[in-house]
């Protein structure tokens, strides 16, 4: 892939445009849309065998993408839809039964705006677990069991993020793992638009280049999911992408940016405002999710 | 006690209050005075028997105060040299070596001001431990193997602090704690004045009233000292102290309030000046003391 | 007045407390009070005398109190019904009509978290004027013509918040001016449960104990409607108050006070969340009574 | 000019390239270049006449741009060089005397970090003219009177940010107006790395693409300089700028991004910590050349 993205979207929509069709069936994705409410598009890709994984260069799983129009600075009409779609897309991997135990990692740095969403968004979930632990609780209470946790960025804690969340998980011992975290993406106007829930686990820290241990289900023994926003573009990609339909040799153009150019990682100037947004769109799905009984 | 503080001095001087002398001799605590350049009063606390421990109501061990004037907005110069001034109180307490391994813990909330003295500082501490990790070090380097943690609170994570906190340790296999928490004081002046250093351990979330486990040279093998300012006053302390010259009977006063008087505790309303200046204080003493390759 | 409070209502209950009495008849002073469902309690005391005013040593006009349960940190339910009450209650001495010019004021220092209700509450505020200047705009719209202005407090312009604001309504030419203000209070539980709504004028700065110029409807030629909510208490209110029926010679215990006591000002420990939540109410009480036609 | 940037010295570099020579002279600008400390790199451009003001896009007057390696996230030595390297050339610009008075105005939002860099540099910046209302001040002393004014941003005043401007100034009473902005640049590095001083001039709200009215010593009859750093980038600029080199058609893919492309602006993902250390050195920078009794 020529293209730096963490959404699977983006390389499908790749993949159709080098291959001059509007939507190509590819062996082993299945893909699906659908549209909620008049506000929310719904996008679920489903890779099933190591075929797809190659041509979409993602792990076998399910990746499910929400584009949300002016959801930044928006009405909290469409702040509240988007949270429901996301809830009604969390509850197909998600199975919830009273007390679900689970964990909500907040990945990334609060000190560095566009890497603070996971962050942002854990300190307005709804934490329960503490609850549990010093009272005798209703188990007919249509809540889980959630417990939340930010390990910071290897920069400022000088631990592996990994081992920091191996340990929460032998202290919470959560059924589920929910990790939030700030994506690339190549498209600029993703940014403000975009939620991926994917269910083929993370790998902390490898936003920053540094080879990171895998956390998903065959290493922890525990499903992971993970909810992110694209809220960085990679200026190689920005600069490609928009002269794609100009450029007639673009092998050459990457190669002359890789002599030549930046390597710069860029972010929108309301990434304040789409931190803010999108970290109570996704707390709010999360809460409504996890929490039926004080949120429905 | 009837007054609730976490500063030993003010123990001592409730104590010298409370026994018509200027400064009494106690049985098992020794007292120390010192001055550092003009700017900063020390106060050397020893509790050395039970019995010192019973009259100032603390563990046996060392309670060093650092009294600032005008720290709070103050100049750079006078910041600079509170933190000198604790660097060579914190040098009696810790033997350093070129890659001591350090874990420095902020405790408290950072979302609630006068709770974010220990994230705010651990966030300006220089952290190398991920240096250590990558890259071979020059071990002739004065620079010290320091990782940083920042556990929350267990309203925010519904997980024991004190449990997040071994777990830390288990990783980072430190062989010092150094711990920085908001403290209670007596007198509001000190809200804006003084540092407390302690090599008695600490017990996370015990301001909240909850009863929480105790972490110490005993229960962890890990050296642990505690460094706090006081950032809060409990209004019952801070009714019965300013009235006690006046007051016929202090208890039947106490005994009102418990049936009748808030049990609010207050802040400054400069909070916020003083937690990012103590921090910076606190963060600087903390690397000169333990980088002297760096910072000095 | 013994009390330092910026309250109408503490003003009269002390009134009350001192004359032994419930509820009693001020000539002067006319009290009426309501309920708004099952969330907000509401007082409207008016001064319509200079012996009213005497005796509550407060000018002569109308001092609406909202007392909201459990606001700070609350369901978003009750803070939708505390704005509704508001605008309800603006809706009394505010008579709106499409294109109303108002400018809303936000005093205090947005660096002082207890001092910071004001611009925080602007910055929430729909400002519409600049639409007005730049497009052609349909008359029949039910909207206000609102500007949004934050003066800042003297220590940080070298300016007096006053010369600001006039020169402000220079510019904008509004019917109205609502100034968004902190207050003190007496009683430590008011931080988080109260609005007062006047129509008195303000005077920037008061607060800092600086004299300060009236801004009123006699000094502008507008009317000027003020919103505040306690987030300060003074230690000897706090002091005298809660021993209030416990000392035998308040006079005596002030005057020890005044003597040897600290002078202090003081603030509640959730002051962030107390400002957050206000600031929310308080916005969306004014969005809703000047735009109804977006909001309602 | 093909390319959107702020900064003189990049107006130079462009024509310098599209003339195929390294410096070139161009009747009308006079170019100086200069050296602080190891540490900043000093670009003096004049523009002396219309032909040099046609060439370079930019109206007459000084440009003086300083380039400071590693100074996000840097030393405190290096910030306080490029504050000494600032003050410097405040000084070619500006002549003081006791009691100077001078009003410092911070433009742009503060609540959107790409965008804030006026309002935080004015929060830093010793105000005094308080205190010459205040008390009886010593004319010998080596201070300024200085105002400062965050007039914040049309969108959230309603008000045309000039006209607040003009008001301050008819309050202060200035001989000097220094105004603080945020930048766009063409190239990426120059976010954390470049300060432009200038004496031509400001026109508030220029960069959001509304016209404004310009403030200038001809319009206001008071000198105005303006101290600026990039802290946004064009997209379209960055995708030719990058590809200089490679693309045989500029033109072309010029009208190509015109007809297909973005016209989204970018900041850098560390624009937190660039807003926070150049608003210290300006800050800084100015406090050194309007108070040498107090800062040097």
């Amino acid at each position: 892939m020529k293209f730096r993205t963490d959404l699977a979207i983006e390389n499908k929509e790749i993949y159709d445009k080098e291959n001059q069709e509007e939507k190509i069936e590819i062996k082993g994705v299945e893909v699906e849309t659908d549209h909620y409410e008049g506000a929310v598009d719904i996008t679920r890709i489903k890779i099933t065998d190591e075929h797809g994984s190659k041509i979409l260069s993602k792990p076998i799983g399910n990746y499910i993408t929400l584009e949300i129009d002016s959801a930044v600075d928006g009405s909290e009409e469409i702040k509240e839809k988007a949270a429901m779609a996301l809830s009604l897309e969390l509850k197909r991997l998600i199975k919830f039964h009273s007390q679900l135990k689970v964990l909500i990692i907040g990945l990334g740095n609060d000190k560095v705006t566009p890497d603070s969403l996971g962050p942002y968004t854990v300190a307005k979930v709804k934490v329960t677990r503490h609850y549990f632990l010093m009272y005798d609780t209703d188990s007919d209470n249509e809540i889980s069991c959630v417990s939340g946790f930010i390990p910071g960025v290897m920069g400022s804690t000088g631990m592996e993020t990994a081992d920091l969340i191996q340990s929460a998980a032998r202290i919470a011992k959560p059924e589920l793992i929910i990790a939030i975290d700030s994506l690339a993406a190549r498209n600029v106007d993703r940014i403000s638009t975009t939620i991926q829930i994917s269910d083929t686990g993370i790998a902390p820290g490898a936003g920053t280049g540094n080879m990171r241990k895998q956390l998903n289900e065959s290493t922890l023994g525990i499903k992971v999911i993970a909810i992110g926003v694209p809220t960085v573009i990679d200026t190689k990609t920005l600069i490609l992408d928009n002269l794609s339909g100009f450029l007639s040799d673009p092998d050459g153009a990457e190669a002359y940016l890789d002599d030549n150019g930046y390597q710069m990682i860029v972010t929108a100037t309301d990434i304040d405002q789409v931190i803010k947004d999108f970290s109570d769109i996704i707390a709010n799905g999360i809460n409504i999710t996890l929490h039926p009984g004080i949120y429905s």
